[in-house]
């Protein structure tokens, strides 16, 4: 017998998170540690603290609400993250994090004790929209990036103001070291951000595997002139050399494998006047493929694209890598008891593979993990009009509360 | 007998100017209407006034010193511009106001008098770095915009100041009505700003036209979304698109006429985030041609570009005119005094036409005009490594004074 989550509770909980940093296009614009970022974070918890859970706050603001299993057990933990990217969705991030909140609320309602302790997590900073990298909470607590490097990153939109400063304004510069300590296992519920549940009509994604990826960042170098007097054949027109690798770089999916995406999503001009011939060109190449092998090919791609157009213009290149992820596979022990849940409701299921990164990633490596997705419609994520249907937010609360009743409590 | 400049007096002045706003790199950075600008403009009223020149600023913000004729005679006007682009070089704008000032002071060192007054002018924001668009103190003296407009001008890069405040601020909003009354005839030197002096290995260039021209600005409108999970194929990706437009608008000239120039120069993309395809791009399309109907089918071949790449990614467009200028045909009656003076001195000269616009294009529609170009090293331009050898700066001077004494002079 499956447990139920109280739907009616869960929907006013998401509307009136969703008030905070809300935009009028029904998105939400609430970037990492800015004061909506804290409302939000005072709100969930306030929201543990109602639930007797035993909050606290690491050294790089993540926050954590515990409540207690009746053995002396490694724990498990659920969540996800509460910060959006510029006038983004209410879905992405915020649903999951409620979700966590629903299940431990449900399982109060129910009586329900379970063998291992639950719990719920708010990551920092998910988005990396205005700290770079992504992932930056859940990448300091398990030791991929070290608190310190994360602390004193720099804001990307003003450059003088960082982690630890806006930490500090917010009042969620914790004490609790950063550090995992061990974990029994890592649930997390996300939008899919993608299309493939959407189209083929299933409502629950079982995650068993995220996409290796590579962020490059490529600077191609020419000369500023006159945009009057210089003759074609005597320029070195950097954005001329840029577009045209770009045209190369984005046709390299359908060229080495129709699965994979490419994005050149940052592009920066200089000296950018409309009658300056453009002397340097930095853009950003995003390349994500289910396999790490692809990913390396598309690099050599990248490099082939740049030297061949730099050839042409008579423009030089580099081309830094600053951020490689390899494949992630999640725990089959994990997905079982996802899937397990799916079935139990009768939702139309499948397995997945996410494209986008999640903080399940990094937790992947030190302990056992995986993802429930639900449907977002036509796909649309990153954007005001991200959209996932009430019945399907609904049925991902349910799956998750199931799934995380199996792993908290099953030996 | 030609008139001889004093070379070492020019050499020491055109030093001591290029100080101010001078950069690291021997470049100028002196945005009209900066501090910079202000300095240079006090450094030009006071050496005007050493020459007992009847100074006055014209309402936005011109500078002319006027030295009387013998005759009761239109002027004869000669001059540039002193602000220059954002770290630009020290030979565009100011070597032509410098050589205008060395005209007057040679023709008072051999005590000279001419029939027609001469008026030495700096032109206000001529380059359009600031306060967009260029040329635009001698188009509000011609009439080709209006005070109002002119002195409502917002800075591009701050939003918040304007023309009028700045020259308020600067004191350089002066109560000379921003009019020409009748003129005899215009004279500008200029650096070539491009290569085709110095690979002829001419010294004087006598410039009989200017090219006709066009600025475009484009906008490309797609969906932003996430870049990972949104499949390549259901992406309506806008800078994927812009990117090919602009391969196909970069290759106009050699398509339909291979001397004229097409430059994307300033870029902007949004949200511009790494991991988002891109909303939305807007670039600029500079094209420049020797006569108006060839930048007509460049438009024609602009709007072309545009659709099939639309059509391609899904995207949508707009494209706007934001400046059309005809081709400028100068007078014969200047050029042949260019070209007397040169032949004067033995410099080997060519007639040139100029792919860049100057102050001397609105003045030609009130006055006959024309231009003294001397050669650009490289053609080097708009950089800080823009160079003009020394003996061609002085053979430039040469030739400019005696031009000048001949159209003040001749009936």
């Amino acid at each position: 017998m499956a447990l139920q989550i109280d739907e009616a509770r869960f929907e006013r909980t998401f509307e009136e998170y969703s008030e905070i940093g809300g935009t009028e296009n029904g998105g939400l614009n609430r970037l990492a540690l800015t004061d909506a970022d804290r409302e939000a974070r005072d709100r969930f918890v306030a929201d543990l603290r109602a639930l007797d859970l035993d909050v606290s706050v690491d050294e790089v603001g993540n926050v954590f609400g515990r409540r207690d299993g009746t053995g002396d057990l490694d724990p498990v933990l659920i969540g996800s993250h509460l910060d959006s990217q510029p006038y983004g969705g209410r879905f992405d991030g915020q649903l999951g994090v409620l979700t966590a909140l629903e299940t431990v609320r449900t399982l109060d309602d129910h009586g329900v004790a379970t063998d291992r302790p639950i719990v719920v997590v708010n990551w920092t900073n998910e988005e990396g929209a205005r700290f770079a990298p992504a992932l930056m909470g859940s990448s300091a607590f398990t030791g991929r990036a070290t608190v310190e490097e994360t602390l004193e990153t720099p804001d990307e939109y003003e450059g003088t103001v960082t982690v630890r400063e806006e930490l500090e304004r917010i009042g969620y510069d914790g004490d609790r070291p950063c550090e995992p300590g061990d974990i029994h296992s890592y649930l997390e519920l996300h939008v899919e951000c993608g299309p493939e549940l959407d189209a083929n009509g299933n409502r629950i994604g079982v995650v068993d595997a995220i996409y290796a990826s590579t962020w490059l960042e490529v600077t191609v170098r020419g000369e500023s002139k006159h945009a009057g007097p210089t003759p074609m054949g005597e320029r070195r027109d950097a954005f001329a050399a840029a577009s045209e690798a770009v045209q190369d770089v984005l046709s390299i999916p359908e060229r080495i494998d129709d699965e994979s995406v490419v994005t050149v999503g940052e592009v920066h001009v200089s000296p950018n006047k409309r009658n300056i011939i453009p002397g340097e060109v930095t853009f950003s190449v995003d390349f994500r493929s289910a396999t790490g092998e692809v990913v390396t090919r598309a690099k050599a791609a990248v490099e082939r694209a740049l030297e061949s157009a730099c050839r042409t213009h008579g423009t030089s290149y580099e081309i830094e890598e600053i951020m490689a992820k390899g494949r992630t596979d999640f725990s089959p022990a994990v997905t079982d008891a996802v899937e397990k849940a799916a079935e139990s409701f009768g939702y139309p299921s499948q397995y997945i593979e996410s494209v986008a990164g999640h903080d399940a990633m990094p937790m992947n490596e030190i302990a056992q993990s995986a993802m429930v997705m639900v449907p977002s419609v036509d796909g649309e994520c990153h954007s005001e009009s991200e959209f996932t249907r009430p019945e399907d937010c609904l049925a991902g609360v349910n799956v998750f509360a199931n799934a995380t009743y199996t792993l908290a409590t099953e030996p």
